[in-house]
């Protein structure tokens, strides 16, 4: 490993503090399967009558245990979730089935439930193959250790080259009854989700229904992590889990099983709130990021249209050094939204950095005064505003400029 | 501007030499559009009878001298050609289409045709109005002093951040009678061309109807500057063109009208050959490049899939930058193959770097030695071969690594 990054600019400068969620408990350890001096491997264990949902990447060289998970999904319950970091497990062949097994046998057992309600996540290396024999006789031990209000500590353990544990809470009602949703999730760099980031752990004490459940991150997914890109590239194992202890039915809420029904909307909500400040997060410490980066892409004959042309931007390299950079060449946003191959009507576009329009109907604003935006440009959130003249959908994208410390993470993030 | 770039590491010791040819000749000035102390103006004169085909951008927000050569090319003849670097006149809107008029204007009175018989490009920055009138009035006296035997200076005039002309000859025989065709191009970011790079200007004296010679520009279009990227951002200009003089008539040459005809084979061989020839020459002049790397995908389900995955990797800036840092990161293979969504097998997946097997059957290779490995990625040339397990259609895709300099490029190109 080379030496850390520096702590991103946007760390925050404290962590939202997560209340402990009835039917749900967390323990960490440092296993050492790869990192020396840290946590390393997550136990979360949930009460019995847990429901499941997931979306995982769609990769098609996807990792072990995002194969095993998209099995133990059709389910729809929980008991037990391990994950490590480190090792991601990914392309490691018969071995890496073999380690998920391993994992899952030890799981299972400490709870004493079925193998298919088991989860399991890794992160880290790809094609090191990893031996669960480092960690599968913890847990056990970590099962019956395990507390509710240990998050922070969960959040921690998953990380690689985050900078910061990433963590957010929220509350709604459920036909009066008031529910918790916590989650935390990771990820920096190989990032540019296809139906899910890299790994994102999201729990409620709601009783809702499998099939529900499913339904809302689904939705919420698309709009928040898969609105979301640091580099373009997409992991082998990304993972987004939402469980649902039910542990509020003891205050008295009625198990809900129709994702569509007004008595979810507030859950709705709060979920695709809570997702949506992860992933923000996320985009915030992007590896070697100097700035967070909001693109608003409006005038589209579709959110999905929309959505690429602003992802055409958000991935594009010369744009993103060029923020780097503080230049607000805006030539260049007018470049990727060309590429994208979705419909724009050049004559109508517009563009603004922040609030200054630099291009209007096709040509350089009249007001355009380079060194006003140039003096925006050295803000560190940035906002490009674009218009593409062509019907009335818009999307939005977060990301990160690519700075020279970009290079330097990823020269040398295994030698 | 910033300072120049270095040279790049894969600058040639000697330049093509390119014979004169029949029917053509060049002329080039300083005109100050943008630079000082260089030329940035280039005038191509051929004779009456000159036929031409053409290769445009795909981009919805192409600039005003793609959408006139779309035009011209409806026509199939030329007479004059006009070049200017420094400016793209590219989303410059009405003014844009003002200025492409007042050159063609110019152009078709230097040499007395239609104004349908000119072709315009232009390069450099996208967004500034350009004024044609600081050229315009140098076309008659240029297309008077234009010589066959410049084809250097020419290829010089259209440079931006280049750091070598590229330039490129071969022969062939068509019908017993012998050919030329000359060749050169300019492209070091903002590349990833979709049906041309950047700029490239091809030039024969043979004698081949229009329709034919884009026949066979669109068939190498494909497989040469389509299978080459550096930073995955496609430009505002992409012009291909090829102009066949039809001077090997006085020689004896019939004219050919047939792309698949047996008399044309040979000439299409040696077309693919110096188009493949000029793209490879693109990838070695790469912003800040240090390695040049050629990705060969076998395996796959057609050409298509196969151009597709070989791009996913030659565009993924985690995989690039690691090729910076000379670390064998094969994961990061796997991982582009995966995103790139084209049908690969996981467990059979086999992945080398230069002559070592790193990945067989979908995990590490047995024989797998990280430091003999890694002693090979010191080399300036890398070659990566994958086999998807799937099929049998292979493509070949050349690029370049992505390290400190193209941030330091691309973050102050126009300040």
């Amino acid at each position: 490993m080379g030496k850390p990054a520096p702590a991103s600019p946007f760390a925050p400068a404290t962590l939202a503090v997560l209340p402990p969620l009835g039917g749900v408990a967390f323990a960490t350890a440092e296993a050492g399967i790869r990192y020396k001096g840290r946590t390393d491997l997550l136990v979360a264990v949930m009460d019995e009558g847990a429901t499941a949902a997931g979306v995982l990447t769609q990769s098609k060289t996807c990792s072990a245990p995002v194969l095993w998970c998209r099995e133990a999904l059709t389910g729809g319950r929980a008991r037990i979730l391990v994950v490590n970091s480190g090792n991601a497990n990914a392309f490691t062949g018969m071995k890496g089935r073999a380690a998920v097994d391993v994992t899952i046998e030890h799981a299972a057992k400490a709870v004493g439930c079925s193998p298919k309600d088991v989860y399991v996540a890794s992160t880290g290396v790809i094609g090191e193959p990893m031996d669960a024999g480092k960690f599968a006789h913890l847990l056990g031990g970590l099962a019956k250790a395990a507390e509710p209000d240990a998050c922070e500590a969960a959040a921690r353990a998953i990380m690689t080259t985050d900078t910061y544990p990433k963590l957010a809470t929220r509350s709604a009602q459920i036909g009066g009854t008031k529910v918790t949703i916590n989650g935390f999730c990771k990820g920096a760099g190989m990032i540019a989700p296809d139906m899910a980031t890299m790994l994102c752990f999201i729990f409620t004490d709601a009783a809702i229904a499998a099939p529900a459940l499913q339904a809302l991150l689904n939705q919420h997914v698309a709009t928040t992590f898969n609105c979301m890109t640091i580099d373009g590239d997409t992991s082998t194992s990304d993972t987004c889990l939402l469980f649902a202890t039910g542990a509020a039915a003891a205050n008295g809420q009625t198990l809900a099983s129709d994702a569509a029904a007004p008595e979810l909307a507030g859950f709705s909500v709060a979920l695709h709130d809570l997702m949506r400040d992860l992933a923000i997060q996320v985009a915030k410490d992007g590896e070697g990021l100097s700035k967070f980066v909001t693109i608003d892409v409006g005038g589209a004959e579709s959110w999905a249209a929309a959505r690429k042309i602003a992802l055409s931007c958000a991935n594009s390299p010369i744009l993103k050094a060029a923020i780097a950079g503080e230049d607000p060449n805006w030539g260049r946003v007018v470049m990727a939204v060309g590429k994208s191959g979705e419909a724009a009507d050049r004559d109508k576009l517009t563009i603004a950095f922040g609030p200054h329009t630099v291009a209007r109907n096709g040509e350089r604003a009249a007001e355009y005064h380079e060194q006003t935006v140039a003096a925006y440009m050295k803000n560190s959130d940035i906002d490009i505003k674009i218009d593409v003249g062509v019907g009335t959908a818009s999307a939005t994208v977060w990301t990160c400029d690519l700075t020279h410390d970009y290079i330097s993470i990823n020269a040398d993030y295994r030698s």
